[in-house]
């Protein structure tokens, strides 16, 4: 008797999560002789607790492969840890007898390290409660912090979105320069590693191009060292582009955003790093400063998406369900380079307890030694996911993007769930 | 005997501003029995009054081409206005002094209102002094605040880039809302003109869609209002997404972002109002928020320009040199609508003075009653400017955009100008 399938989003959206959702559906309807129904979390794993649940078959073809090229979430994606099992069993209770009433034997949780702790832990009560579930991982996150798998969907587009705009910010500030602003900040995320950051560091191919710094999360940031920086830089180039993760943080582990500085009329400052350092810049080297945070534009910007990552992020949903029919259980996909030039990279697979709750930094050898830039070895590792082009079809001068019905599942439970 | 051709960018560039100068450069190359050779202003003005000048006659066809696909300032753009003939007639005698120099005929100068001040007060000048000079305008702005043209280069380009980053982060957050972010606030461009905020209320098509409130330079903030409808929005729809203009203000005309410090032109520096929101927000209404800060990106992002804009700026170019060949003076070329829907536009002439240092506003038949959307009228204007994508080549995932050699001409003259 075939088993239906239940997909959640987790965690932040990106750019191309619907790719892997679009992965996950295209096959499953690919093998309907032994998978039932896909059903979605409506955001996310709640979806599943409180039995809100939406039924993709109602969805067309066309509309499905629409999925590859729309950014967010499209069943919502949610910001919620289950606890350890000794914490709160009676959530992986709850999520086993949901998918027991309908029938549910493949869970395909497409997150970052937290979720995979989760499908690891749903796999493990199943299994113990007589209610066996085959729980697969979809690896997502922009932060590319995974381990064991080379790069995570969701990278390659931030940081394409990162390295272009850093570019066409930095032609903009340096025509600029001899009568306007002579530092430019811009705001990237990654709260605990720097890869986002560094992937601003492809904007420049030749020495003297921007950006001229970039701040780690990985290097304690040293006050003196960069105002020296931005010194030379401005004395050299006329202007200086920084790049600066959201996580950049003191010796003491303290973040930049979190200082407390003030404004021109002595207001807490609330605009994160970027407005410290600009505040830094301005009171210490009386310097003119423009910033930019990207916030949500960056992961959202499907526009710009890079093509390997939209290819990398459907192939983990692909091969989600092909590990699963294949019999496999508490596994992940991983991309796996194969060789960097020219760039081949294949499928392959880690246990869920690996990288369970694990946060890949960047390696030392990837940031020089200075702790302002990126090195050669660093710069290979990034160039090939942010390479191509895939443009979504336009209408209007706007992305088209689509949206779904979303048609919930009737309820088969008469319990309710009350999420805390 | 035919003379020189001076060209020089000013003020804030655009995605497109290097479009008409390949516009310029392109037509004065295809009328070479007329024009002499075409010099562009390092640093704009700033070029001239230095005799810092650029050869762009060592540039290759090539090279100029790839202009009309690179953004930013190609040959340095200044923000420094001349002020009055009375108040520093030096200025623009030096000006004369060095166009005479290089056999200078023509001035194209590529700008916003007050360039259009300035070509107006050379060609006057020029004429007193016995040395006449042909003086064009070239319209640019990316706050659309220019008069009499129905719309100015880059503009477009800005706009498609904040509906295209209105339409992505709200998808973002609407997939987030229910358990992270319920306010996204996206702070644009546009001092004292509403234009650009307005462009992002091109994202949302149907009722319901975000963004769901604009915040106008030209409607004083009401903050019971404002609360109330974010009120509203996030309990109606779960979340809500706001773009609101740098130049947001109260009532009694302050900014809801000062600085306190003011650029060359006198005008107060701006940036923060996204803080100011999103402290209020927090403050009043406990949600959570989220706020991107476009900045630099916006006007740069010549990856997302508007293929509208991008023939627009091109044909301004053209124009400028054609009005000059056929015998105008003190005339800037402009972009007339002829027809809206299908859009059809060609191009018109208004006379310098009639543009100089003058405003346009979004007029009040724009802005809801509300003061918080745009009309079908403002619709209907605004969705022609950002239609068409023209997208730069690519190399090894990042825009191939061009650099100049950026030749300097022999200086001439023997007497130094020091910019105060």
């Amino acid at each position: 008797m075939k088993k239906n399938v239940f997909y959640a989003q987790s965690g932040g959206v990106t750019a191309v999560i619907n790719a892997s959702a679009c992965g996950v559906i295209e096959t499953a309807r690919k093998h309907k002789a032994k998978l039932g129904r896909v059903y979605a979390g409506r955001n996310g794993i709640l979806g599943a607790l409180t039995e809100d649940m939406i039924d993709t078959t109602a969805e067309s073809a066309r509309t499905i492969a629409g999925l590859k090229y729309t950014p967010g979430g499209a069943f919502g994606s949610a910001r919620y840890k289950l606890r350890g099992l000794d914490k709160n069993r009676a959530e992986y209770e709850r999520l086993i007898e949901v998918f027991k009433a309908h029938d549910i034997g493949y869970f395909f949780y497409n997150g970052g390290g937290d979720s995979m702790d989760t499908a690891h832990k749903v796999s493990q009560l199943g299994a113990e409660l007589g209610y066996p579930i085959v729980c697969i991982g979809v690896p997502k996150t922009v932060d590319n912090d995974l381990p064991v798998t080379d790069t995570c969907p969701g990278f390659g587009s931030v940081a394409k979105y990162v390295a272009v705009s850093t570019r066409e910010a930095a032609l903009d500030v340096a025509s600029m320069a001899r009568t306007s602003t002579r530092v430019f900040i811009l705001e990237v995320m990654g709260r605990h590693a720097g890869w986002i950051a560094a992937a601003g560091g492809l904007a420049g191919e030749s020495p003297g191009e921007a950006p001229h710094i970039i701040l780690f999360p990985e290097i304690p940031f040293d006050e003196a060292a960069f105002l020296t920086r931005v010194i030379e830089s401005v004395a050299t180039y006329e202007y200086c582009v920084i790049v600066v993760s959201e996580g950049a943080r003191y010796a003491d582990g303290k973040f930049l955003a979190e200082t407390g500085t003030k404004d021109a009329f002595g207001h807490a400052q609330l605009g994160g790093v970027a407005a410290s350092i600009a505040q830094l810049v301005k009171a210490k080297l009386g310097l003119k400063y423009h910033y930019a945070i990207a916030d949500y534009l960056q992961r959202a910007a499907r526009h710009i998406a890079s093509k390997v990552d939209v290819e990398q992020a459907y192939a983990m949903g692909k091969a989600a369900v092909e590990l699963a029919l294949k019999g496999e259980n508490a596994v992940m996909p991983t991309i796996v380079r194969k060789s960097e030039d020219p760039y081949r990279w294949g499928v392959g697979k880690v246990a869920l307890a690996e990288v369970a709750n694990k946060e890949k930094m960047m390696p030392q050898h990837f940031i020089t030694e200075d702790g302002f830039g990126i090195t050669a070895a660093c710069r290979r590792y990034l160039a090939p996911l942010i390479r191509g082009e895939d443009y979504p079809p336009y209408k209007n001068g706007l992305p088209a993007y689509v949206s779904l019905k979303n048609q919930r599942v009737a309820k088969k439970l008469k319990t309710e769930f009350v999420i805390k």
